[in-house]
């Protein structure tokens, strides 16, 4: 059994990844359509070219994201989502959208 | 319209309370049930007193998450969420539970 509360469940490490201070919207941004580095950068304001990479490092080596070749000319590198990625930024996206639409409730914002 | 994508929204802020480093684990810890803050503390290792105490703060002043007398002798406080971290805090508890889900189909787990 896997359990994120458990400091060294390594289900706990894949949680933070996916939620994290940029995580989350990295996840919640790749859930629609395979990007590139710079189009991620661009619709994530505020995420520095350093952070993005880590995040997606992080990602890559869980096993939730791939980097592919576009086979375009001249090549570039998309980002995509693993078939267990989709699953997960599945639930980011819903978690994302749950908290916008909480938004008009919420006092004081 | 509010966008967790937008660094100025104010979904932006409460997102990354939710998600953050502690945020996610308190709140999915929260959806069962209310606890005092030596529950949350002892359920989730490796959070600290000062780390956990921010993170409720920022929940409560989002307006997820009160804090209540439990109206017990000696008196206790007990962390409840609201009716609109209820909500936030399922869609939290689906992510953790895909996590866990999805980890024995992840490479190197």
């Amino acid at each position: 059994m896997f359990d994120v509360f458990a400091k060294e469940c390594p289900s706990r490490q894949v949680f933070a990844h996916v939620t994290g201070r940029w995580g989350a919207l990295v996840m919640g941004r790749l859930s629609t359509d395979p990007h590139r580095f710079s189009e991620i950068r661009r619709s994530i304001e505020g995420i520095s070219d350093r952070m993005l990479a880590q995040t997606l490092r992080d990602l890559v080596d869980d096993g939730l994201v791939v980097r592919i070749d576009s086979g375009t000319n001249p090549p570039h590198t998309v980002y995509h989502l693993t078939e267990q990625g989709a699953v997960v930024a599945e639930a980011v996206r819903a978690l994302v959208e749950t908290v916008q639409s909480t938004m008009p409730t919420l006092p004081a914002h």
